[in-house]
């Protein structure tokens, strides 16, 4: 445990020369002159986009319960580890632990117009097999979970239920145009079920045109029976749905996925005590865990690297935290929150208090701000504090809006603490989101970096003034 | 010559619901919902991408004299001419023609250390050549041209001068860091052959640390000897750099690169005649020239596209402009200007008055705004008169700010109009600038399509509004 980090020379310089010549300076022009050297550092001596690639090339994909995910475990704590942190450990959370199974099958059987047709297809996670002779059905087109309702089981029973209502393009924030076709995949397969349906197929929730399929998690309701469900690419879905406007059109799918034993897992949990407020925490974080497709690296191993690089740069920096700084890596937020689960009710067990939490599950882009959330008590009161800091941030493309956080802090809200989503451009995200794509070439090192320097900024910032 | 397009169904109905709704509805409403409507038409119906590809795969690299350039000059007009504008027209100019040659070679020879080491390069535009047996000379490494002023002679002659500053990562926008060490690729050659160097090797203009050599162009000397160039990957710069502080260092360097004649070319320009104001004109324009490796995607097939898209969409929206409105597809802009010139000196002859002129030239990616640059006389009350549609673009993501325009509208300013350099997020331009990387699959459609309809949304207001 040692906090007594040599400071690079330029910036010792540059501080004597700081606290010589301007013994008058306002705490506005340091506070400025510490976010510059946060960027300085973030982009000459970052560390994250050498531990993502590792992240992504040498351990891979990290579904819940898999080994590559218990590898990430043990590869983040023991880079934490080096850092000189108070604490570093691991909490235990209960993961379910899916298995994809085979390559997934999806072909048009025996189109008059088109013969037999081959579809891009994946599971949706969760989601259960078709048995190992596969399905053949008709296939429905719907563009909504009350159409499924409309037409009730007179259309849908014994059916393959398409959903193929598209992500709205024109929406200029991709999250908006996810959030407003997403309910297809998680919601999709149980509203088919209960009128008959015996298997799904959904549309990818991408704002592309291409032939990606995007995998993603479905949820199953209690007492409806659990019908197998593939997400097809866009490309696919149009052919698919043009096909199906003019003859009856059949399909055949088979997957051999599997719900195996809940397994354990953990969090990854790494602090440096406040030194002046040890109880008002301020927590970074990301989630570890991935799709079994593709490298997870927008998804989040991005976040995670941020999140560890936050640490990296303070430490660098010579900054002592006033105030309690935790850095977790959280376990399962793409199928169950586990992770999430498990901190939360640890959280309150302990009556701890967030202060601030950022939590970067957006990707790897080129940073824009941070949405803001708390509870409608201390809401207005917490963001009016932070006014003053958009002086320091804006020139950094940075601003504050309300907004979600993210899935793995949001259930701390009760804290009355001020919860942070970093917001990157989002264009680009839906392109590789739970994609076979989603692969460290993906990734830029600037971009990414200057996510780091933007949420090290912000936990500066909330450190230095609290939220009072 | 026709400007009676059809109406969109869905837009007419809200244009009808607009006006018997809302009769008082001011202006401001009504310039809100018809930018909404272009970004609208751009991210549904843009013809960017689909333009984009054809110039790339179809076509590809376009330097100015090449077949390729010849092709692209044809295939834009083309399409222009589907457009219904006024008139459509080839403006002849004179560009130099350049050809590379054989592939290049640098190789350090028989270091002590590390023995034949071969370093991937690239010739910088407008070089000549090694003569075929090439050169071997021991290298010399310096940071700056003045460094090769206070070496001189003594030091420099009969070597290899090798330009090794580095981009300054810590700037936010990569144009300023590429501005602060593009002098040596541009200027390094002539600086060096003044002491008597035989070659030079410039470290690439780029961000990255990567293997991918970056052209562009040099500048001979009058009366200075011209001795080859070539730029190297940043990843062999650094290898170099640090080989040549422990040894003396010699490399092999060879390139067959030579300067033909120069040639006829064109720019293609597009125009639709004022119905209010035909003398005041709007230009919207990018370069259909690009480097001769790679496909000019980003640089800056995109900004073509973008300015051929401006007019796509309006006219898809139905909007007949007040002023005359120009779409400019400039040649030449990577070596010479030939087209720029061509340009200016028939827009002077003709006594024209540029109100308004945006150049897209800084590659495919998500919009931040435009920077604004006018003679000093007009420049603030112009600016000033532009404030009040910041609230109509801010929720696009844009914003002005005072700076350069771009190089092929520049030599406008003495009209007194505003010149807009389009900006783009900057952080992965200099990844491909001028690389075999800069290809279609580099470019994203949703950020290329944001671009379009920046561009669109700010003709409009000037189109509107004007700037007196």
């Amino acid at each position: 445990m040692h906090h007594y980090f040599t400071v690079p020379l330029t910036l010792f310089l540059l501080i004597a020369v700081q606290f010589s010549g301007h013994a008058q300076q306002n705490e506005s022009e340091k506070d400025a002159f510490f976010i510059r050297s946060i960027y300085d550092e973030a982009l000459l001596r970052g560390q994250a986009y050498d531990w993502l690639e590792y992240l992504c090339t040498d351990i891979g994909p990290r579904l819940s319960g898999s080994p590559n995910a218990a590898a990430a475990v043990e590869y983040v704590k023991q880079v934490l580890d080096t850092m000189g942190m108070d604490t570093v450990y691991l909490q235990p959370c209960l993961v379910p632990h899916w298995d994809r199974g085979e390559a997934e099958q999806v072909r048009i059987v025996n189109s008059e117009k088109m013969g037999t047709v081959e579809l891009k297809g994946l599971s949706l996670g969760n989601s259960l097999g078709t048995g190992s002779m596969g399905i053949t059905a008709e296939v429905i087109e719907v563009q909504s979970l009350k159409e499924v309702d409309d037409l009730g089981p007179a259309q849908i029973a014994g059916k393959i239920v398409f959903y193929n209502r598209p992500l709205d393009k024109t929406k200029l924030n991709t999250f908006s145009a996810y959030g407003g076709a997403v309910d297809q995949r998680g919601l999709g397969a149980a509203q088919a079920a209960k009128h008959g349906a015996v298997a799904v197929l959904v549309r990818s929730m991408t704002t592309r045109d291409d032939d990606v399929p995007h995998t993603g998690s479905l949820i199953y309701q209690e007492g409806v029976e659990p019908i197998p469900a593939i997400a097809i690419s866009t490309n696919d879905a149009n052919l698919l749905s043009r096909l199906s406007k003019e003859e009856v059109v059949k399909v055949f799918m088979r997957n051999t996925s599997r719900m195996l034993s809940p397994k354990i897992s953990y969090n990854v949990v790494g602090e440096i005590t406040g030194s002046k407020y040890p109880d008002e925490i301020l927590l970074v974080g990301g989630h570890l865990d991935s799709w079994d497709v593709g490298q997870g690296a927008h998804d989040d191993g991005a976040g995670c690297v941020q999140a560890m690089d936050v640490v990296h740069v303070l430490r660098s920096l010579n900054y002592r935290p006033q105030r309690t700084l935790r850095c977790v890596l959280f376990m399962n937020e793409e199928n169950g929150q586990g992770g999430a689960l498990a901190y939360r009710d640890s959280s309150f067990a302990n009556n701890e208090y967030h202060l601030g939490a950022i939590e970067s599950d957006r990707g790897g882009f080129t940073p824009r701000g941070f949405t803001c959330d708390a509870d409608n008590s201390v809401f207005e009161g917490k963001f009016k504090k932070m006014a003053p800091w958009i002086d320091l941030l804006s020139p950094y493309g940075l601003e504050f809006k309300k907004g979600g956080s993210g899935a793995d802090i949001s259930r701390l809200k009760p804290q009355k603490g001020m919860l942070f989503g970093f917001e990157p451009d989002s264009q680009r995200y839906f392109d590789y989101h739970h994609t076979p794509i989603d692969t460290f070439d993906a990734v830029n090192e600037r971009e990414l970096e200057l996510g780091s320097a933007a949420m090290t900024s912000l936990i500066f910032l909330l450190d230095k003034y609290g939220l009072e």
